[in-house]
């Protein structure tokens, strides 16, 4: 099968679609034929990555296909069923393997380009809000990076599943002018104003509940004056560096902060089959609905993974960037 | 009524026994005739503090007595009930005032200077434990400072709770000792050991699920390699300093830490009276069969406040150090 996977680490230059073996469904799992993949940041670290050793891995952490065949025994995905899923194993290919608990069934409103942009974005905003974040109905919630792709699923479900007050940041109107057109309650030109002003203004002085923080060192002081006392700080990303210069324990403690770092990726199998089951369950209905849309920027043929990756790096794009095998 | 207070700012020769007026109890609360008070650290930080103005407040945080008029409606506590308590507005005093919900009644085998040993620093290693920390049956739990107030409360608390593996530090032969004799199962010399090392070795590389941090910058670097993936850590002092020179957030990210700040004091009285009742609930049972025990270094009377603080500075003690109304 074709399979994206890099000559050696370092640019987009070394990806190189090539001949890999299909992958065989064990014992829980389905064997999908993926329609369309997406592009995440993590898979650009990856493919930069030095600790990475020959023989290189398939790139990618989600896609969206149709069951091939099932070894799980659960009525529900037999051959022909539509599904979306995060993949461990490299999903820029033609096919995957998953463990059955962790596939979506495709609502049939949804594209396939649709619904690869539901698993890595949709499971991190639901994550970090409500597993890590614990948003209460009503709260208010700071969420950097508006325009990204866990941004905008973000801002959907903060509004859609809990009526919270959404502040947002980004960096250019257009992406401010979207954050707005899905809900959001301000928002914030980070390049322009000091976003802890304009946060104390939109609550009154009193901060925020909950911060989801992609962002790092570049925004540590302000985030600390955003936040309320016995404020949620969930740091997710480093887009603005990862060292910080100085930190006050007392401001810490007197806040009656808490700071919880994580990653999605390095989770377990069954803590990403969980967190899905509750993803469907509280989440799923409101896609239906179209009260919540997966949101989608560009989608590249599989051929064009080179310039996916170009354009993701060029920082442009709002919401997801997609890898199709159909076209 | 005599009460202690300062002439100014500054060390323990400040420290001043006044007349001052006896409080009256508003509705919803106690008037108590205080026996024994306790030395905390929270009262030298507040001698020492430049921000205070006169008129000078009256010290201390927590105390026992007996009550003298009960204006609460509750018919527990009657006057000649025997409790213990945290006071709001100074406890080194013949007479204070609490909030019903606050008050413990004291079982009939304490003193009331074992009665004053258990609030403040009870109350904290519970709260630290259990409410922030979440503490499971048969986890693993760091404690500094073991031969601390809180740290001595902690020790105990954790093993017959929640029979969890205790580690803990303390910086002389006797105060490990002593750690031991209360439970701990490992005690570690943190002034000829680096207790990372340790704890590698006793946790078999696996780390610990928890650490009450009292310490904070000196033990920084150390605590992030002696913690779990998924830990938790609860920073409730800075006794070495509380200004972290550099920290890495995917440190933090990598293993999903969550980092909590904490401050007793400061807490609203509905918080500190449901954080009463929890801990009514849970550990005063086994104080009154003997499980777990006050630990009272030294007792004090009321006019040798100045001895009792510069005891307090000289961090000598194991558990803690009384002032007694009574002698």
């Amino acid at each position: 099968m074709k399979a994206v996977s890099i000559k050696q680490p370092g640019s987009a230059e070394e990806l190189v679609i090539e001949d890999r073996e299909k992958p065989v469904a064990r014992e829980g799992e389905l064997l999908v034929k993926v329609a369309a993949s997406a592009i995440n940041r993590t898979d650009i670290l990856k493919r930069e990555s030095n600790q990475l050793q020959p023989p290189y891995p398939i790139l990618g952490v989600e896609m969206a296909g149709v069951v091939e065949e099932n070894n799980s025994g659960n009525p529900g995905f037999a051959p022909g069923t539509r599904v979306a899923s995060l993949v461990n194993n490299g999903s820029y290919a033609e096919y995957v393997t998953i463990p059955v608990e962790r596939a979506i069934v495709l609502p049939d409103e949804f594209s396939f380009e649709e619904g690869t942009a539901i698993p890595e974005v949709f499971l991190t905003a639901y994550q970090t809000l409500y597993w890590l974040g614990e948003l209460k109905e009503g709260e208010t919630v700071l969420i950097h990076a508006g325009g990204s792709g866990v941004g905008t699923a973000a801002i959907q479900l903060a509004k859609v599943l809990t009526k919270a007050t959404v502040i947002t940041t980004a960096g250019s109107q257009e992406k401010l002018d979207f954050c707005k057109s899905l809900g959001a309650d301000a928002a914030i030109n980070y390049k322009t104003e000091d976003f802890s002003e304009r946060v104390e203004e939109v609550t009154q002085g009193r901060g925020v509940d909950l911060i989801l923080d992609f962002v790092g060192a570049s925004y540590w002081e302000k985030n600390f004056r955003s936040i309320k006392v016995d404020g949620r700080w969930i740091v997710i990303g480093t887009l603005g560096g990862a060292v910080i210069k100085e930190m006050n324990l007392w401001e810490l403690m007197g806040k009656r902060i808490t700071l919880k770092g994580t990653l999605l990726t390095a989770r377990s199998d069954e803590y990403k089959a969980e967190l899905t089951a509750d993803f469907v369950k509280d989440a799923l209905p409101h896609f239906k609905n179209k009260k919540i849309h997966p949101i989608i920027d560009r989608v590249f043929p599989f051929e064009e993974v080179q310039e996916a990756h170009r354009y993701m790096e060029s920082n442009k794009n709002i919401g997801k960037i997609i890898l199709s095998l159909d076209k």
